[in-house]
This record gives C-alpha cells, sequence and structure tokens, in this order.
C-alpha cells in the first residue's frame, strides 16, 4: 500500500508541474470534459429527440476525434470529417440506387462495391499530396461502408444516411463551440513562439561555442547522446539541436494554422504563415555553422590555447555581436516590428572585418612552418608571439557581457594569455621559450589529446610506428594549428550567412505586415 | 469534357507510376479492400448474429481505425484499442452501478463523471511520455461515453458493453488477420532500408562536394531552396540532407518495429532496432561535417583554384575513400554483415594522414604572407608555386574511379593543374607570374565572387569608401585562402568521425548478431 501512494503521490506531482509549465493544458482539459458532458446532455436528457439518439455514438465520436489542442487542427479535423461523410454519403445513396436495380445481384453488387471502393481509398490516401487528407479518407471508408450495411439490414439508406449527418453535426457543433469560444488556443501563435524561440537558442549556443572554444575547456568525454545525435542537455548543444530538428514541428503548426481565423495579432486574411517557416529555415542554414563551430569544440584535434588567445577579442567580438543580431530578431520577430532603416548587420560586419585583418596580419599563427619544403621562416619571427600584454586584454574583455548562461566567464582561465597588438621583435623573447620551435613542450599535454573516444589515430599506430614518434606528434600539431583557421573561417561563414537571415526577415515584415520600430535603439 | 478527360488520364498515370515505384501500395489497398468485403459479409449475411449487427459499426470503424500500412503500426494499434476499450468498458459498468445508487441524482452523477473523466484521460492523453498511447485514451473516451449514454437509455449497461466488445474484437481479428496473413509489410524492414539508404546518400554528397570543390564548380545563383533549408533535387543536397531530416521517420518506425514479432531476417526475440537508430545517428554526425564541406562549396569566399590543385589528388583520395568506406557500410548493413577482422578505416587514414603530410609542407598555401606583421616572406619562395607537372596528374586521376553520378568528371575542368611534388626552387618560375604575389590577377575575377545572393561585403561598402580598394581585395583574398583551410580541415574531421560509426556498427553487429562477411575482400 505504501509502494502505491507513492506512485500515486509521484504521478500527481508530476502532472501538477506539468501544469504549471503549460496551463493550456489543464484548461485544455477541462473544455474537453466540457465538450462531451454537454454532448450526452443534449443526447439523453432531450426527450424529443429519442429516435435519434439511437446513432448517439456518432455525435460522441465526432466529438472525441474532432477536439484537437489548437483551433487550426480542429477546423482542419471538422472539415475532413465534413467532406468525408458527405461525400461518402452521396456516393452510398447513389449505389444503393444501383444496387437496388441489380435484383437477386443485389448482395454481391454492394460486397464488390465495399472492395472496389476500399481499394480506391486507400490507394489515394497513400498519394504522398493527400497525406493532409488521411483522415477524411478513414471517414469516408467508414461512412460508406457503415451505410450499405445498415441500409441493407434496415431498407432505410436515407434515414440512415440523414440521422448520421445530423448527429456528426450537432457533435463538430459543440467540439468547434467550446474549442473556439473558450480560451482557444492558436497554431499560429505556437508556430511564431517556436521560431522566436530557435532565435535564442541559436544565439545562446553560438555565444556558447565561442566562449568555450576561447576558454579552451574540453569536453572530459563526450556524451554519446551527441555523437549519434540524441536529445542531450548540453547548452551548447541543445540550443542549435532544437532548431534544427523543429522542422517537422514547423511544417505541422504551419498545417493548422493556415486553417485559423484572423485572430488576435495576427488580424490578416490569408496570414503568410508560410514566411515564418521560411525566415525558420535561414536561421536553420545559420545553426549549421553553429553546429560545425560546436564541432571544432567536440573535436580531439585541438589548436593550443596559446593562439586562440590571440584572436580571442576578435573572435569573441564576432561571436558576441552575431549573438546580438539573433538576439534582436527574435525579440523584433517576438514583437512583430520589421527591421527598420538601421543597419542590424553594421557591428557584426565590423566585427568580422577586425577578424579578418587580424588574421592578415597574424596568419602564420595558423599554420607550422616546421615542415615547410621551402624552409623554416626566420626563427626571430617566429618568437614574436611570446609577447604577453595582459593588462591590456583585460580591460577590453569587460566591453562583451555575456547574453545568456551558457557563456562562461572568460577571465577565469588561468592561462589567459595574448600577444595582441604588433610589438617590436625580441622585445620580450627573452624571458620564455618559444612554443611553437618546440613541439614537445605543448600546451596541452600530448597524451590528452587522444583521451577522448573517438580517436582516429587509435588506428593507424600499427603501421606507424616505423616512423620516429616526433614526426607523428607533429603531424597532429599541425592538424591542430588548422582547427583554428576552421574555427575562425567557420565564424565568417556564419556572418556571411546573416544576410540571408536578414532578406528572409524583411520578406516576412513585409508580407505580415509587421509596425514599424517604435523606438530608434540609439541616438545617433 | 476534353479537360475533364485530360485530369483522368493525368490522375490515373501517377497513380500507376506510384503503383510501379512501390507495388505494396497496390497490394495494401487490396488487402483493405478485402478486410472491408469480409466484415461486411460477416456482418450482413450471417442470420444468427441478426441481433450483435446492430452494432455493426464497431467492427466496421475497427478495421478501418486498425487497418495501417505496417504490421508493427497496426498491432500497436489495435492493443491501444484494445486496451481502451476493455479498460473503459469496466470503469463504465462500475461507474453505472454506482451510479445506479445514487437514486434520483443518477443523471447528475453520469453527466459529472463524464466530464471527471474527460479531464483526466485528456490531461494524461498529453504528458510527453504517453504519446505512443494517443489513440488508446482516445477510444478510452469514446467508449466509456458511448457506454454510459445508451447504457442509461437502454437499462442494458452489460449488453452494451459486451456486444461493443465483440465486435470490435471481431474487427481486430479480421483486420489483423488480413494484414498479417497475406503479404505483410514490416516496419523493421523499412527501417533496416532506411538507413542503408542514408548510408549511400551520405557517400554520394560527400564525393560530389569533394569533386565539385575540386573542379572549381560554384552555383551560379544558389537555389533558395538551399538557403531556407527546404528539400531540393540538387544532388550534392538531397543525399546528406534527407540523412540528417529522416530523425523523426526513424522513430516513428522504430516505435512499430518493436511490436513486430520476430520474422524474415530479424530471426530473434526482443531485435535490437534501438541499434539501427543509434547507427544512423552516428551516420548523422558524420553527415553534418559533409554539410560543412558543402557550405564550403556554397560559400562566396572561395579559394582560387590553383591553390586547390596542389592538395587536389589528396584531397580527392581521402573523398573517395571516406565514401568508399561508408557505402562498404551500407552494403555490410544491408547484408547484416559484420565488419570482420579487417580494419575498415585503414585506407582512408592513410589518406588523412597523406593529406596532413601535404598540408605539414605546403601549409604556407593556406595562408597570405602579404600583411604579415613579421614581414612579407622571401620572393623565391612564393615563385615556387608556379610548377606545373599536368603529365604526372593525369595518370593518377584514373586511379579514382567514381562512386556515383554526383561525381564529375576532374579531368575535364580547363585549369586542372598541380604544383604537386617538391621540385628544386626556380626550375620553372620564369614562364608564369607568381599568383599570390600579385592580388590583381585572381584566377577567379573579384566580381565573381561577390556574384552570389549572400553577399555579407555588400553591407559594408557604405563605411569603407575611405580605404584604398587594394585593401579590401586583399581582405577577401586572405579569407579565400582560409575557405581551403577549412574544407581540408573539416575533410580530416569527417574522418575522425568514422571511427565512432564504425564503433556503433560493431555494437549493431554484436546484438543483432550478424553473421561475419563471407568473403574477404582482398587476398592478403
Amino acid at each position: 500500500v505504501a509502494g502505491w501512494c507513492r506512485t500515486v503521490q509521484g504521478v500527481s506531482r508530476r502532472a501538477i508541474k506539468m501544469g504549471q509549465s503549460d496551463p493550456r493544458k489543464i484548461v485544455f482539459s477541462a473544455k474537453m470534459g466540457l465538450a462531451l458532458m454537454l454532448i450526452s446532455l443534449l443526447i439523453f436528457l432531450k426527450e424529443p429527440f429519442k429516435q435519434l439518439s439511437r446513432y448517439s455514438v456518432w455525435a460522441i465520436l465526432t466529438v472525441v476525434v474532432v477536439f484537437e489542442f489548437s483551433i487550426g487542427a480542429t477546423l482542419s479535423k471538422g472539415f475532413n470529417r465534413g467532406l468525408g461523410t458527405l461525400s461518402a454519403g452521396g456516393l452510398a445513396l447513389g449505389m444503393a440506387e444501383l444496387s437496388g436495380l441489380a435484383g437477386e445481384w443485389e448482395e454481391a453488387v454492394i460486397v464488390a462495391s465495399i472492395f472496389i471502393i476500399g481499394f480506391i481509398a486507400t490507394y489515394a490516401k497513400l498519394y504522398p499530396t493527400m497525406k493532409p487528407y488521411e483522415y477524411g479518407f478513414r471517414v469516408f471508408l467508414l461512412t460508406y461502408c457503415f451505410i450499405m450495411v445498415s441500409g441493407y439490414r434496415t431498407r432505410e439508406f436515407v434515414h440512415t444516411a440523414v440521422s448520421r449527418f445530423l448527429l456528426i453535426a450537432l457533435g463538430a457543433g459543440v467540439g468547434l463551440g467550446v474549442n473556439i469560444l473558450i480560451y482557444p488556443i492558436w497554431a499560429g501563435e505556437d508556430l511564431h513562439k517556436l521560431v522566436a524561440k530557435n532565435f535564442m537558442g541559436v544565439a545562446k549556443s553560438l555565444e556558447g561555442c565561442v566562449s568555450t572554444y576561447l576558454n579552451c575547456i574540453e569536453y572530459e568525454r563526450i556524451p554519446s547522446k551527441i555523437l549519434t545525435y540524441q536529445a542531450s542537455d548540453d547548452p551548447l548543444y541543445s540550443g542549435y539541436r532544437s532548431a534544427v530538428e523543429s522542422t517537422s514541428q514547423e511544417d505541422a503548426l504551419m498545417g493548422f494554422a493556415i486553417w485559423e481565423p484572423p485572430h488576435g495579432r495576427y488580424k490578416m486574411l490569408r496570414y503568410p504563415w508560410k514566411n515564418y517557416v521560411k525566415v525558420s529555415g535561414a536561421l536553420r542554414h545559420c545553426a549549421f555553422t553553429v553546429m560545425a563551430l560546436h564541432g571544432c569544440v567536440l573535436s580531439e584535434i585541438q589548436a593550443p590555447a596559446e593562439r586562440r588567445q590571440v584572436f580571442s577579442r576578435e573572435l569573441q567580438r564576432v561571436g558576441y555581436e552575431g549573438a546580438k543580431v539573433l538576439c534582436e530578431l527574435g525579440n523584433k520577430l517576438k514583437k512583430m516590428e520589421k527591421i527598420g532603416p538601421i543597419d542590424i548587420l553594421n557591428e557584426v560586419h565590423e566585427a568580422a572585418e577586425e577578424l579578418q585583418k587580424k588574421i592578415d596580419q597574424k596568419s602564420y599563427l595558423l599554420v607550422n612552418s616546421e615542415s615547410w619544403e621551402i624552409g623554416n621562416r626566420p626563427k626571430e619571427l617566429a618568437e614574436i608571439q611570446d609577447l604577453l600584454d595582459l593588462d591590456d586584454e583585460e580591460n577590453k574583455f569587460h566591453e562583451y557581457k555575456s547574453l545568456s548562461e551558457a557563456v562562461l566567464d572568460l577571465r577565469s582561465f588561468p592561462g589567459s594569455q595574448s600577444w595582441d597588438d604588433p610589438v617590436p621583435a625580441k622585445s620580450a623573447s627573452l624571458n620564455t621559450s618559444p612554443p611553437d620551435s618546440n613541439p614537445s613542450n605543448l600546451p596541452v599535454p600530448p597524451g590528452k589529446m587522444f583521451m577522448k573516444q573517438i580517436s582516429w589515430p587509435a588506428g593507424m599506430t600499427f603501421k606507424a610506428h616505423a616512423e620516429p614518434q616526433v614526426e607523428e606528434s607533429n603531424t597532429y600539431q599541425n592538424a591542430s594549428q588548422l582547427s583554428l583557421a576552421t574555427f575562425t573561417s567557420l565564424l565568417i561563414e556564419f556572418v556571411a550567412r546573416l544576410q540571408n537571415l536578414v532578406d528572409s526577415f524583411e520578406e516576412l515584415g513585409e508580407t505580415a505586415l509587421f509596425k514599424e520600430p517604435v523606438d530608434l535603439p540609439e541616438p545617433l
């Protein structure tokens, strides 16, 4: 008994939690109970319709089946049900007339017609473009068979068809009335919210990826859920994953939303729900670069921390500005505002250009010159990298406040160093040993690089034993340098893709008649 | 009339086409017709059951609703229906007894119970883990309301419940019998085929991306469907997209497959369908790098053709070997074979290592030295790049035959040049001008780079006008060099992720008892 009590407690706790997180679910359940109550009242209390109530099952069935969570889904199902019933009823009445003419072959004609109609309706249902009408075909089949069979038995084809139709209309009327008039739940509103949420998710992932990468936070062990693309709690991962995975949900919501009449903030016939899905698709196209950035974080071939710090300020800025643009677009979408005359991409483009210039100056850090067939570059050039100007960096990091909880404090990283700003050569090279001229002096111990679950060199060792150890470790060091180039280049690609996103957003703003932005963000 | 004829013609042509592409659809439709025919025969021809056939609607309803495309879906729906009916029937009979005790308040008790049961069942249905039983809850509600309402009217609670249950059992029996005994369609088989198809799709995309990149084939205009991640015919795109997008389809098929009894090649209780989905997830993790590679092809910032040709042979080989591994795994999955003692990744790792070594030697080609703050590298080093050894390359390309139609003939590219193999400096530098020391002499005219739809520098020109034009074009030239580094590094990342895929495949092979490979691929 105690165990049973605990189960009940657990279930009710979870039920209350679900209600708190989305109170619409409670309202919807109460609406469903109300609709069922009304239909039973109508059927079993009203004496004059006693005759009709023999077919009460149809009304109850209609309410149970048509009552969907959102208004759009309810209307679409109601339409399917109505169309299926009417067309099947008409066909069945015609067929009944025909089969009556067949005389003694009547049964055979009826059974054969059921087979043929069953075959055709099922086959048509399987055609891809008929998918939204799947339910209509089911109702069609059911109605046709029912009228043929029970009509034959009672010889009241017309009566069966009419009473069935009346009760379905009654059920649909009660169901639609309760669902639409009391606290309606709109699929369009859900779609709008989902797209806005995706913006925030991608922004969170982007900022988180950049900051994790710059802080050299590595996964102790990559969750196998990420490796097999299953849902996981990882904040960097879940942000873009939910944006990428929402395709089918968006399509379903859009399919319902187009059935909904103008309502609330969507005061427009033929509201362009399609454009919301399009904006979300353009966002997904951006999210794929964030996914690739996360791939750099996950990869076991990692750039040494020192080199990342060289580009740290610029990378940080691009990540911050990129996330800011996404958040701004998401907020504007929520508030249904146009972008307005300002160039929303201005700052992120500036940041990207700055990063690009930094690469121009320092691109020798992205590669390893040791094995160049054209000869190594002069020793003193390599030593420049060792200049530290920590103080300068410290001040600059304060500018970029985190937009989300996924971003960790950059300054807490103990080795946060930088060789930013050109400084005269040799000024500080006496104190420390140049890290990239000494492959065994890697900041991350080489063993740690291969600690991860996916370890591609593992399969290779059996043939590499003839080569000296140094050469192999060089190979990975070089790959590790490239990893930084990849991260940088993907970030620039992300910025490039933002233009496309802004274009789709503007198209949405035009077609959906978004309002002009009220407050200018900054006085110029 | 002529127009109507044409419509009929068009519809029937499409219907025939659908039947040819998947004959199972015809068989399924015929089965559906047969089941409906059988149930009508049983109901309206058998005189002894005349009494029962008043409730014929239940049998027909059950057949229409339970008859699903695959066996797993049919069994799962049948189970839901059975469970819902039985539990609702039991509850309704109990409630009827209770309401009888209430005396004059009987109607009130019945109506209130309908509201409460409706509320609880709907609320429980909305709980996420209850999703697979959604249909069961609907049936539960329907049955409960129907028995309460019609039982009250006729005072035959038990009779209503029993006859309803008998007819549902009859309908379910006919539906399941026809669906399982005649040409069964298994969801597990579909899942198996889908996963194998995804392997081929990703392999095709990978090879196509590498070859398109090396041939410098650019999109005249990127299809807006790709930019908003909608389905498109593009062969490079559709291959990985279908693998990435099949998540929900796989989950649905797995949900049905676990209901299916052992059959055909899957002779095992509790067959590990979950592992198929896991392998597919690991494949998806690889597909994301292919997606990023395709992003390099789509990007408007492109590396000059000459530089790509330097790494052409190695990139081509990695792409070819990677696609070969995927195809091999796909075929082994199809044939349900284990990987066996051979190391399937051996060759692709060798190819990746070769590429890595090439990068070691030539990584100066991945960056632009012009703006280095440490000074430009010596002129004569830059000129080495201009050595051409076309003849050598021509012979090597024959080794890599295309695995799919998406790969274009590499040799047809007019500018297919290469500076492979270290050659003594200055031997050929007199004939041609060094391309990277002269920014205006780009192989791709700079105008062409910005031709595409997504053009991020466009938004920047209004503020860059003060700077000399040369500097800006330098910036993009440098970015374009990095694009090659990104492509290379992503390809290496792809190879690294293959290990994880092979691991999940081996796990599947173990749990699903795949057979040992019969023929060793090569005599050692």
